[in-house]
């Protein structure tokens, strides 16, 4: 397997030229050079096996020679809908939501998440949650990358939530109405995800309000960086749609 | 909600005494003392409200009040086996999968685990795994400690892999036989995970040979210290038995 690269705007064949951190990481991290042969993938399904011509100046100019299996992505497209969570802990979830397959990733600001629309703004956490996706990426043999869209408030999201239908992931202790196999499937869901101290009854009531599916997975508490990826497991299992 | 105190020695009326880590806990990291109320549980199952009485020299008298719920056990029991990993990512597996509701853990070692068995004994890791199930049985509400036991090589467990039927999770390279719902339901079942690089080939045939399900969860290749929460939700789904 060759080290593989984020290149979005490689033509046809499988040409293109990588600049900033994936030229940075070709050259100074692992010494490669003209000649030497690796993969690049366009983030959007595209992957190709390419060779470098030409290394100088921060931009790596590579010459594709035909197409590379990728992993396959899910047959479900989950987007999922992440409250925020403390410190690094939405950097974990993204990179093992993007492991698990997921289209997309919409940070949410919930009652009870502790950060706040304008932290994760000034941090510019979306750059950094989008970085961790294309190398999670990398990681787990996709060629889609994941888009890491830009927060919003939970219930601006609610009240225009987008087409797929949207299935919300309850505490254990909060008498869900549905399993995940009684959810009618879709090709495309928006899996909804609380924060650390879970939702507050008025956000369960705007959930209700909107029609949307409510489930749990189990009796046990999950913690809050780890239930994207519990949930995600059980609705491609449920759905059949790994 | 109460702190909560692991005491497996309470009585049925949920009293007993507290020693070491846990009274340290109680008295030192809490600062709670006579007359607090905590809840107690003895790590096979159940858990009492209960009251201090007398605490010193190390020591926490409590006295049980009446039981409490704790959070439900799975219906299907799990049995991890779980090839040793690198450095500190076999506490996240252990931490996770006493959260999703594990029985037992049942560390090994296999041909491309990094860390051979001396090692792992020389390190007390059991008594370090098996402090981290206790901590993270209390996270999730649980009453019940999964069991952490001696590391084995892994063709001695393959040998005599104990009597539940066993399923092992395959890379998605590996050509899994079966699917998990197709894999017959039983009460309990030991899911076997695989070290960083995977398993080798003669490994792979030993567990044919031995009369193993193979079974793969989706084409995304997982990190291994994911995949054992990943597949355990997807047996729980699977097989209906969160």
């Amino acid at each position: 397997m060759h080290p593989r690269f984020y290149l979005p705007g490689l033509d046809e064949e499988g040409s293109g030229t990588l600049t900033g951190d994936e030229a940075a990481h070709l050259t100074r991290v692992l010494r490669l050079g003209v000649g030497d042969d690796i993969d690049v993938f366009d983030g959007a399904g595209r992957m190709f096996h390419a060779r470098v011509e030409e290394a100088a100046g921060g931009r790596v100019r590579v010459r594709g020679l035909g197409p590379v299996s990728s992993a396959p992505e899910a047959t479900v497209r989950v987007t999922l809908v992440a409250a925020v969570l403390k410190g690094d802990k939405m950097d974990e979830v993204v990179r093992d939501v993007t492991m698990m397959g997921a289209v997309a990733v919409q940070p949410v600001v919930a009652a009870r998440s502790e950060v706040g629309l304008e932290a994760v703004a000034r941090a510019r956490r979306v750059d950094r949650w989008q970085r961790i996706a294309v190398s999670s990426t990398k990681q787990c043999g996709r060629a889609t990358v994941p888009a890491v869209r830009p927060p919003m408030g939970l219930s601006g999201w609610v009240a225009a939530p987008g087409p797929d239908p949207v299935v919300v992931l309850l505490e254990p202790s909060g008498h869900a109405s549905s399993r995940l196999r009684d959810v009618p499937h879709a090709a495309g869901v928006q899996l909804v995800v609380g924060p650390e101290g879970g939702w507050t009854a008025q956000e369960v009531e705007a959930f209700t309000a909107a029609g949307f599916h409510a489930v749990s997975v189990g009796g046990r508490t999950l913690r809050a960086d780890a239930a994207p990826v519990v949930a995600m497991a059980a609705l491609y299992e449920a759905w059949g749609g790994w």
